[in-house]
């Protein structure tokens, strides 16, 4: 098989978690990517292939060099997206779930039926995520299959790495008329033709945009609708996303009906593969997480959303102890910030109060959980490589035959908050104070599968 | 006693918090600020003088439009900034707090000898904080005099509102040796001579800028030191700061060093004033909240750094019930944004992790506190009027005669997270939206005392 062609070649710092809690940051360094958008080296000064490959660029014209206060890093990976909800961020976050559900999002969610609304919102969303740094997302689209083929062929067109899915939903008892799927069989169909649609759409020969099988979450789906999905996901080899052990009723509600947690269900119905991405995951048990890891399913943590609809914070620390493979996500609208930066810190802080717990009247003894807290390195590699380990994806690292999804921190860009000392800051201070006080006009530029789609 | 003259009047949306929890919104008010830069009138279309008014503005050409995306929010007033520690904004926050205070903090502020230094790293912090739209700040700066007056020079050259304090700390067994003041005596002295200093810098004349009487906690300082500047509290009326019961280590050193809490000690030492504003006070129990409540004394609610390092969250819901005079600070860099806005959300987020627990191993009933949750228009009573009752200054409302320190939020910036749409947002969704979404780059405007610093 012959070489692929080089396409360029970066120079500068870059920085990236090559481990669960690892970070590596190598100074002047040599990225090459190739034609296919993949890595295809990366070196250090003093390695032996540093200067040939820096010379071999020089003389092609596509030697690219940072300035000393850029760092590139990974694209940052977004596990949990509910695209419709995108007018919603950051309102009605003062409801009860059950009304910011059924009062607010519901009827939202039921206009993407209107294909002329579903462009514009989904446009901006789209130009939004990748102007804060998202390089790939999993998004959950709305019942609506015109709409939903629409967010997927609006991703591609902006050159963003994603994986949509139809939402499936027909339980009647939970969904309201005016918004579910009219039978499990409809559903199924539905999904069986966004399956078909999305890896043809003009431009996805390799699959930059894919599907994924989207029961919205147990309490909405009909067992039938459940069954169908699962053997769907099965026979397809197809992603899955749902919602697993979220809060206090819906995880009630699960025992209740089914006898049994979130995650034995959903492996009873064939939904648990090592192509499925479960959301939020904040009341799985022991059992449930070796059920999960033996899987290789992937978990999305929303530390956000987790603080304000989810009763508890996702044990973190305990399932990246384990071995799981967990990403990052905004969880957008119920999470309120749509950039995966500020979910690292939300992580981080969220896992503080686990550790220390939040209640002053309480002795500290009993306050709370020792030994929970991450810190800024485990979240970065939740929003990078360990996103991408969760959906299968070979993105979130500087690595041979990745592919080359990145973005560039300027840490002097105007109109920042960011403040980055060369005389006082270094080595991996670098990245927490990025992950703290970067924002969208800190994220100069941003490549998918190596073509740039910000600059 | 002659009326001041009109100096301009805006006209357009004003959103403001009159009272706790209650958010008012003028569409199309007017907001007349005379020449001495206070609100001389505030009407609403169908008064009998709104007409008038806009006459008399219009005539004089001094009436200006908001646009409609534009909205008039009072300025944000952050009453706890540790100035000197700017460079740290998002550093260290993995360490324990004893290695972040002595291997990072002590070190840093001991810089602030070189003038040179602080010189620019305080007009950067100051220029930081005014983008972000606070128009009052309660500062810190360090225990040298020289570059304490020039913190309080620059914000009044930058036409801020501001109280700042030339920190007092000399306390051998808890300062390090590099840096302390060298006996009660001397930071006595130097307290005093800041006092002076500080109202008499030139164009100071009407006290934008004034001083303040800050021991740093009761451990870095002596009951010698304790005593002279609760003596000179009393003495000269000026505002008092220090901290107070903000985590398990250093309430239960007070406990142990005076057998009481820090309310009590301050109390007795004279430092509990209607001027003196108490950083945190995350453990402060009934009692020590009556004795807050009868001294007027204001409390600054620090959210983001509760988090870090103080071992549990402020009860402020507690705290506004009891009519406490309650604002919100940023506690830089022990807090890592320097948005209020962004310290708004975290108000809420950490008030939400009160309310329900974070604890997923704890059952619900045990798991957190109910009706320990704020919402943000709590929150934002905190960052704009909340925050002047407790430093006993007429700003954070659009009331007559209140001074008029204001921004302009643009939420059709671009570049931008805030998503507002005319057709899917009314009333105090709006606020909630500038709150979890607005940044900088929204922050069109900013006024202080009728001048605009921003623009």
């Amino acid at each position: 098989m012959k070489q692929e062609k080089l396409k360029f070649v970066l120079r500068g710092t870059l920085i990236h978690a090559p481990a669960v809690g690892v970070v590596e940051i190598l100074e002047n360094a040599l990225v090459a990517v190739d034609n296919r958008g993949q890595i295809s080296a990366v070196t250090s000064p003093g390695s032996p292939d540093y200067a040939a490959l820096e010379q071999a660029a020089t003389q092609a014209g596509k030697l690219e060099r940072l300035a000393p206060q850029e760092y590139l890093l990974p694209g940052l990976v977004d596990t949990h997206v509910h695209a419709p909800q995108w007018p919603q961020l950051g309102k009605a976050l003062d409801r009860p779930l059950d009304e910011w559900l059924q009062q607010y999002t519901f009827p939202l969610e039921a206009r993407y039926a209107d294909a002329e609304f579903a462009e514009r919102i989904y446009q901006h969303l789209v130009h939004t995520l990748i102007a804060n740094g998202t390089t790939t997302a999993l998004y959950y689209a709305t019942i609506h299959l015109e709409s939903s083929v629409r967010l997927a062929e609006i991703c591609l067109e902006q050159g963003q790495r994603a994986l949509v899915g139809k939402v499936a939903m027909d339980n009647p008892d939970q969904c309201p008329e005016y918004y579910r799927d009219a039978s499990a069989g409809q559903a199924l169909e539905d999904t069986e033709r966004f399956l078909e649609q999305v890896p043809d759409m003009p431009g996805n020969a390799d699959g930059l945009v894919r599907p994924v099988i989207t029961p919205r979450f147990i309490p909405a789906c009909t067992d039938e609708l459940l069954r169908g999905l699962g053997e769907l996901a099965q026979r397809s080899g197809c992603h899955v996303q749902t919602h697993c052990s979220e809060g206090d009723w819906e995880h009630g509600y699960v025992l209740e009906r089914h006898g049994k947690t979130d995650t034995c269900s959903l492996d009873d119905f064939g939904l648990l593969t090592a192509r499925t991405v479960l959301a939020h995951c904040d009341f799985i048990n022991e059992s449930d997480m070796g059920i999960i890891k033996g899987a290789q399913t992937g978990i999305s943590h929303c530390p956000l959303s987790n603080l304000y609809f989810a009763n508890a914070v996702f044990p973190a620390r305990q399932a990246l102890d384990r071995g799981l493979q967990v990403g990052l996500g905004t969880d957008i609208a119920g999470g309120a910030n749509p950039g995966i930066l500020h979910n690292c810190q939300m992580a981080v802080t969220a896992s503080r109060a686990r550790e220390d717990g939040v209640n002053p009247d309480l002795p500290p003894a009993t306050r709370g959980t020792p030994g929970t807290r991450i810190d800024f390195r485990e979240a970065f590699w939740m929003a990078t490589a360990g996103g991408g380990e969760a959906l299968g994806l070979k993105v979130g690292k500087f690595v041979k035959d990745y592919a080359f999804d990145a973005i560039v921190v300027d840490t002097q860009a105007p109109d920042s908050n960011l403040i980055v000392r060369e005389d006082l800051d270094e080595g991996d201070d670098i990245l927490q104070k990025i992950i703290y006080n970067a924002d969208r006009s800190n994220i100069k530029r941003v490549w998918v599968q190596g073509k740039l789609i910000k600059s």
